[in-house]
Parts: C-alpha cells; sequence; structure tokens
C-alpha cells in the first residue's frame, strides 16, 4: 500500500515540467483513518448509519457508503450487500478509498451452538470459510455428503488447489487484539442477551441441516453461521488492517430459536458501545 | 466513481505553492481504458504478463498487476489469486484503480460435460455460483445431500436470504457480446482442442462426487467448474464493466480427462488472440 500508484505530469505557466509519483496511501497519520462498520444487509447497516455525526452518503460501484463521525473521530458505515464475493468487494474498495484503520463486520447469524440464544452476540476471535471444501471421489450413483468433504485453504499455496496436499486444514482468521479488547469493555452494557468470544463461519450457504450444523459446530467449533465475515477478514488481512466479526443470533436452529429481524437493531447498538470504547482507546494512546 | 479524491500540497523549489485535485478517473476517455486479463495463479497469469509490450509490475494489496500494452492498447494483467473472494476483491481494484474498459477472467476448469476434452475451451455465454444453496431443514441422523439443495441468489432482494421466496433460482452472470464476438474470431487460430460456447460454474469447491457434477450439469448446464469466474462476474457487473469468462479443461473426471498444467498456457495463447480481436474491433470502431 505504501508503493505509487499514478505518476503524471503537471505542466506550469513558466513551462516548467514537473513529474509526481504519488503514495497511494493518503493518511499516512493513521491517527486520522477512518473506521469501517460493515453490515451486509440495510437493517443491519440504517440503524448504526444514523447514529453518526455530520453524516454524507456516497455511493461506489454497486456499494453504499456512510461517512461521518462519532465522538469527532471519523467513522465509515458500508453497506456492503450480501455473501462472500460482495463483501469482498465492498473491503477492498473501502481499503483503497478510505484507508481505514480499522474493520468491524457485524449484523445477523444463525446459531451453530445449541447453548447460545436468539439476541446472543458472538464477538469472532477467529473466522473460517464454511464454503471452501474438497469433495472425496465418488463414482456415479454414490451420491453426495458434505459431512465428508475436507476443508481447502485456498490460501496455503498458489498452485492448484486440488493438487495440494498441504491445503485441507480450515485457515484461521484472526481477529484484531485492540478490536477485541474495545468489544470486551462494551459487554456490560449489554442487556439483551450474553455476548460471548466465538467462532464465525461464512459462507454463501443457509444451512438447515442439523447433521451438517452439528459437523461445522464439532470440526471447526463455529459458534455461528453467516455470509460474510470469513470473506472479508481474508481481504482486510491482504491490505493489513485491523478486522472483528460481531454477530448476533437471529435465529438458531439446533435449539428452536426463532428468527427475529430486529436483533440486527440490538447488534448495531452494542457496536456502537464496542466503536465508542476503541476510539476512546485511540485518543488516550495519542495523549 | 467520479469524485475528487486526494488533494495535496507541491512545495517546489522556487517556494511556490500548488494545491492539486486528483480525480479517481484517470481515464474519462473511455477509448483509452485498459483491458484486464484475469489469472488466479502464476501458472495462469505470468505467460500471459510476458506477452505484454512496456510492462510494468505494481502490487496492491496482495495483488499483482502488470500494466503494458498488446498493440499499443492499454492492458493489464491481473493475478487475482485463488477463490470467490480473493477475486471479487481484485476486480474491485482493478475498477476502481484502472476503470477498465473490459475485463477478460480467464484460466484452467474442470470439466463437467463428458463431451469436452482436456484442452477443450469453453468461452462462458453465462456463469452461475455453485457455492450458494439454501438446504432443506434435515433432523440430526437425517444426513447431508448437497444435490436437494436449492440455489440461493444473493441478489434478488436486500432482505435475509434464507427468508426470501424469490431468491431460489440461480443468477446467470451474462457475458459481453462484443467481448463473445472477439472470441469467436479467435476460434480459428485455436488448434489443440474445440471452442464451445457453455456455462462456467463457480465455488471455492473442488468437486470430485459425480452424482453432484451431474446434478450441476443437469440442473444448471454448467459445461466446467473453477472458483473464479462468476464472482469477478458479479463484480463487473456492478461496476457495469463488460467482461466474458473463457477457460480451458485441464481436467475431466467425467470422462477421465487426466490433469495437465500445462493447459493454462494454451488458454493465455488463445485469450491473447482474442484480446488481439477485441483491440482491432475498437479501433475500427474509433476511425
Amino acid at each position: 500500500m505504501s508503493h505509487s500508484r499514478f505518476t503524471f505530469t503537471l505542466s506550469l505557466v513558466s513551462g516548467l515540467l514537473i513529474s509526481v509519483a504519488l503514495p497511494t496511501q493518503a493518511n499516512t497519520d493513521n491517527s486520522g483513518a477512518p473506521i469501517i462498520i460493515q453490515g451486509a444487509m440495510p437493517v443491519e447497516a440504517e440503524h448504526f448509519a444514523a447514529k453518526l455525526d455530520n453524516v454524507k452518503e456516497e455511493h461506489i460501484g454497486g456499494w453504499r457508503f456512510w461517512k461521518g463521525t462519532v465522538d469527532g473521530y471519523p467513522v465509515v458505515v458500508s453497506e456492503t450487500l450480501k455473501g462472500m464475493s460482495n463483501v469482498a468487494a465492498a473491503t477492498s474498495i473501502a481499503a483503497l478509498e478510505f484507508k481505514p484503520k480499522a474493520i468491524i463486520n457485524q449484523g445477523t447469524a444463525g446459531g451453530h451452538d445449541p447453548a447460545l440464544n436468539v439476541y446472543d452476540i458472538v464477538v469472532g476471535k477467529y473466522s473460517v470459510n464454511l464454503g471452501a471444501f474438497k469433495t472425496p471421489h465418488k463414482q456415479p450413483g454414490e451420491g453426495s455428503n458434505s459431512v465428508e468433504w475436507k476443508p481447502m485453504d485456498l490460501l496455503a499455496s498458489k498452485g492448484s488447489a486440488g493438487e495440494d496436499k498441504n491445503a485441507h486444514s480450515i485457515r484461521q482468521f484472526a481477529a484484531d487484539p485492540q478490536l477485541l479488547k474495545a468489544a470486551d469493555q462494551a459487554v456490560a452494557g449489554y442487556q439483551k442477551g450474553k455476548v460471548v468470544s466465538g467462532v464465525i463461519g461464512s459462507a454463501d450457504v443457509w444451512n438447515s441441516e442439523l447433521d451438517r450444523i452439528r459437523f461445522f459446530h464439532q470440526q471447526f467449533n463455529t459458534s455461528v453461521e453467516e455470509m460474510e465475515t470469513a470473506s472479508a477478514a481474508q481481504i482486510a488481512a491482504q491490505f493489513a488492517i485491523p478486522f472483528v466479526g460481531i454477530r448476533v443470533l437471529s435465529n438458531n436452529i439446533t435449539n428452536n430459536g426463532k428468527y427475529d429481524a430486529q436483533t440486527g437493531i440490538a447488534c448495531q447498538d452494542y457496536v456502537y458501545d464496542v466503536l465508542k470504547a476503541y476510539i476512546k482507546d485511540i485518543k488516550t494512546a495519542q495523549k
């Protein structure tokens, strides 16, 4: 990110020509770099955007961003749209356009852990991609059994994923310690359920096969599933941007927890407190 | 996309200060906008990069780009890295940084159609996401059967994908007609196999269950599978950039076609001819 990108030539009135190489990193003083709050759906983003001061809406490609401040610090709320591809794009756009200090991906999720209830919140100590697998070989008539599939780590090498014998463990995208600390500081203010440290599993799949969900919970320790966090975490890591995923259970079919769309609002309220704790820590460190 | 992004100040030797606002849109004349050639792995990109004239390598985030020209027209080869998330990021980066005229995603793929052989090339009239599904509800002990899963169109609405009854058809990302025309013009020059019009299926999954592959081939008409095209196509569409996917069969387990990594080179040679035909068409249209 610190390389030169544009080289261009200025022609001055005097006729003097100057060639200038511009760095991509407009914010070399990281203290003013914004914090990005991601939500996939309007119900996961608009409530947060309404909390910003001095807010301006901006569209880039098909994505909406709301630029504003919280406690005087720059914050951008990003509506990522749904799924692994859209959130990877939104994360890249944020990385290039806003040079963020940190990214918090938040929203709703389905429970994998029977000990968690609707309105409980999972702070992701790490996330995993539940959509990247290599199946065993099966002949015609032998069917398909997804709980036999091996995880496939597409970042393990630059060679063929199918041929790579070292790519069969699941990659864990770890959260940033300072963001985890801020999440911890905000726990006391959340009254609608528990806040726990856990594992977020992401894929473009809405799973309702209870054997598959148990397989994920047992093999990969997933607390919840949704469709964005691991993808955003992967791209944030590629840009070396501190990241955490925070997800509220909107339903949990492992214990008959019924879907409640209002959980998305509760999550944004909690994440707003996380954000304020994080900004306070930044300001304290700057003193 | 046409907003100003960086404002900075130049201090000259004379002490004169000049403040310059730089537009993000470097290429306002679209006729000079580059064509992006995407390849996920080094073996799918470096051979093409070596064909460019006046080439310069550039790194953005974790991604490599080679900027150069072909027949005097600007071309950028992009190593997207593997998988749906990485290619969505690489496509977004290309959209923002290079304002491309068109994107060609190319590389290797596994056959779904028994009529296709290793070294045959599929020009994707459209692509589909083979990783986005909603499973039926199954009780503990009832297992998992992926050929019962329904496709889930994450672009169908901005509401909950699992609750959306209108999201159960597979989305088709259509290729651009001018790029398809160029692909057609280059067919005669390809001697290592057939070139056919077909459907490219993409997911972070390496499928070797023949019932599952047959299900995809029959339900969604997939010719081949790989891990990038549909994701790149989705993001290109969000930026309104003309797109086509072109894939060579590197193996085909439906007819015992053995894996051959050299197919990636053959594909790049074909796509080079497609590119030259496309550039010729652009230049003719400009006359």
